[in-house]
């Protein structure tokens, strides 16, 4: 036992046997009060834990109550049923295995889906509301506070033929539009807070965890974190369950793992420094997918539905009315980050009398041109580039088809001119999806295959659902659902 | 002490204080006898260190033996002046990091050009062999015992533009016909072999690295390996070097981190199983960039450059002339692993009438069509897709020109039907390039930044010079770049 104050700059376990005083204790200790963190402890406590949240802000709510909302759920839950939608748990893992691929867990796949209806109603029990509205139109979010929305390319080509198309994006209710701008991650934050509250769970804000406290056999029994400067030591004599988000704004961890997402975080909150993961790879815990990431392409979905998009050799490259994260990846990833827009003025003026979620993508062209060949010029295309892309894409859009791409019918019309360009190159932004691996009961596994004893995680520091794809409400999705079995797992651990 | 026997079913590290009995010993333990392996034993040997190499197969040689040869290096080697290619350190570093990027290890490019000569002059001084004649023409390797080629699309867009082109895929001469079918890695592994002989360093066969073995401060002194299936408790009196190779035939390694890979294995040996990996990892190291490969088309260079290869859209989205892998990487990583080959008569007959080091890609087409509309029917691609790819690209060929991707004019002619049609989709495979993240002194790193203790990692086990893309002659370049930099570090600790 030392006197020495311990180091706090550093990742590597702290040993027990070397804490002199236990400032405090609980069963569980959970670091991270977003939505990985809340559920775990509601479960936790539920199984009669004594739990204890930890939490750097000085408030709850994390990445999640600052998004947009959407959880991922399907399967059949009442909310698809009531509003008509026909789902089972093998139509939705096989759409989540081909869009979120390639290299699934197919595990994590099939035992998310099959717990989703259970999941939907353990949402509403805690008092998430869902409205029973449904919104059709393409966008990033629902204009209002409906609540169902595709949101990951169900109705779109390729996968409208692996699966039976089901919006599966679920979204809180928005607050009374009086109360202020609460969006659905708030929604879904704020009874699930209150529900920790009723549960008379412990929370320590404004404290950062730094270390795990480990015994002599390795297992995790503690955290050291830090208060305002000062240590403090938690003990936990179950478990830890780390939901500490993903690593988006942590430069040299992106720089080594998805350098393309340099300079370009989105969606995720600058605690999210990776420090969850880095604490358990000191431990041995192995990754997965680090690799993979949601990107968001700064366009108004009803816009690009109603016009084609093409990369920076003036070729279309994916179907304009897919999931518009699907656009980002495949822009983002697959297109060296060049995109433009191309949209004729009728289309633009039908597009921009809709209702959309996303107004501030709904910015004047950079350029209107009386002709194909004009814009392909100003956009510095070579020349017959856009103008045969615009040429094929017509024709068949005469005859209501898309071979290249299969556009649905109802989103093709020739491109007349006038035509408005938007240049949509390195507008992209986005967050990691790779992370820690784990089980089905969220344990935190060694690269030896086995868990590492005492330590949980789930949320954005893990690899959930996401291998390579992407849809709306996965992080939401897989963070609630996996820290469910986190806090259940470790209370009875 | 335990008298029973260890685990060798685990990559968890045994303490030495478990281990009853050192059946071997030595300053330096190297795992892995390829071209990382040799290296370190050299330098290690040659520093004063007791050097044993541990080698799993019966004999040296790794995958390097069975590889091509290139080694890449340049900045001004006596090969590339002796042929006339000025070059310099800054304007090699220029061009790896264009070419390998996005996200390479700046310090690493820097120090791997600044060492470049010195690491010729070194490889020259242990016998390796180079002939002083350049193979100019589009390959995968010369096809006799030429010492150097272009083997990056160092002359090709767009990074002619960014930095001066200067070939630097240095390949040791090909051992006399008449003794065999040697190439040019065994001809690289060879004399190094021969260097590790006489310096009298000594080898287990036959053995196989299981755990790393480490004292009570989590320092590394020894491994416990098996030969025959019986332990070996082998004493590393300095460091451990890890020259294990890559993942590229762990299955679950591959679908954790390199899913496009899955199935499609190449150019490594199956020993490859990510175990120096693992291992590390159970220490706490950390890795980067685990989502690189190295991707092989089966497409002949000569034959590509000639035509013009499009996607499943029947779009051109790869400089034709350029280093044959990026075709590879930019057809399975960005266009879903769809690539055709379209080339007219005249320049297939050209094409067939060089020389290659292919000639198993010279099989015949799959179609052959009197027109492109004939041929795009054929090959199932959409109506006009095809057709207005070749229109553009004859168009400016006229002028010899390539405006979409920069093909150089000495390739532009005019596609004349009659047309020979490749199927290449689904025709690549690879290897991985992620692994250990090291420092200069090729210390493998913990995630808390500092180098583990008394370990070393070199090769296809490392994150190297690759982040993303990848040039011939990388993976022995770095290996026995950073090999040598391992035992020298290890001899010394």
């Amino acid at each position: 036992m030392t006197e020495q104050p311990h180091r706090i700059d550093t990742v590597r376990p702290l040993r027990a046997s070397q804490v002199a005083h236990w400032d405090l204790e609980a069963d569980v200790v959970v670091a991270g009060y977003g939505i990985a963190g809340v559920c775990a402890a509601i479960e936790a406590a539920r199984a009669g834990a004594r739990v204890l949240i930890v939490e750097r802000t000085g408030g709850w709510g994390g990445a999640a109550s600052l998004a947009g909302g959407f959880v991922y759920l399907g399967g059949g839950t009442p909310l698809q049923r009531a509003l008509g939608f026909d789902d089972t748990p093998e139509n939705m893992a096989a759409f989540l295995t081909a869009a979120l691929g390639p290299g699934v867990d197919t595990a994590k796949i099939e035992d998310y889906c099959a717990g989703s209806v259970e999941h939907y109603d353990w949402l509403v029990d805690c008092g998430v509301p869902f409205k029973e509205t449904f919104w059709g139109e393409p966008g990033w979010e629902p204009p209002h506070d409906e609540g169902l929305m595709y949101s990951g390319g169900e109705n779109a080509a390729p996968f409208l033929d692996i699966a039976t198309p089901a919006p599966r994006g679920h979204v809180p209710a928005l607050a009374d539009k009086k109360t202020g701008e609460r969006g659905g991650g708030y929604m879904l934050m704020k009874p699930l807070a209150d529900t920790v509250s009723e549960l008379g769970v412990d929370v320590e804000y404004d404290t950062r965890i730094r270390r795990l406290i480990v015994d002599d056999t390795d297992r995790v029994v503690g955290i050291l974190a830090t208060r305002y400067g000062k240590p403090v030591h938690i003990r936990a004599a179950r478990g830890v369950v780390l939901a500490t988000g993903s690593f988006a704004y942590d430069p040299e961890m992106i720089d080594r793992y998805t350098p393309r997402l340099s300079g370009r975080p989105g969606a995720a909150i600058e605690e999210h420094d990776g420090i969850g993961i880095r604490l358990a790879q000191a431990l041995g815990a192995e990754l997965a997918h680090m690799d993979a990431s949601e990107v968001a392409v700064f366009g108004d979905p009803q816009m690009m539905a109603r016009g084609i998009l093409v990369n920076g050799r003036g070729q279309r490259y994916v179907t304009e009315d897919t999931y518009p994260g699907r656009i980002g990846q495949a822009t983002l990833l697959q297109n060296d980050n060049q995109a433009f827009l191309v949209i004729d003025e009728a289309a633009l003026e039908e597009a921009l009398a809709t209702e959309t979620a996303t107004p501030f993508f709904r910015f004047p062209p950079k350029w209107v041109a009386e002709s194909v060949a004009e814009l392909e010029a100003e956009m510095g295309l070579p020349e017959q580039t856009l103008q045969t892309t615009v040429d094929v894409y017509n024709r068949n859009a005469e005859q209501g088809a898309d071979p290249l791409l299969g556009k649905k019918a109802e989103w093709l019309r020739p491109l007349t001119p006038p035509l408005a360009g938007y240049d949509l190159r390195g507008c992209t932004a986005g967050f990691t999806l790779g992370g820690l691996r784990t089980d089905l009961d969220s344990r935190v596994l060694h690269v030896s295959g086995e868990p590492i004893a005492g330590l949980y995680a789930a949320g954005r520091c893990t690899s959930g659902l996401c291998a390579y794809g992407y849809v709306s409400g996965a992080s939401l999705g897989d963070g609630s659902f996996y820290g469910r079995r986190a806090g259940k797992a470790a209370a009875t651990d």
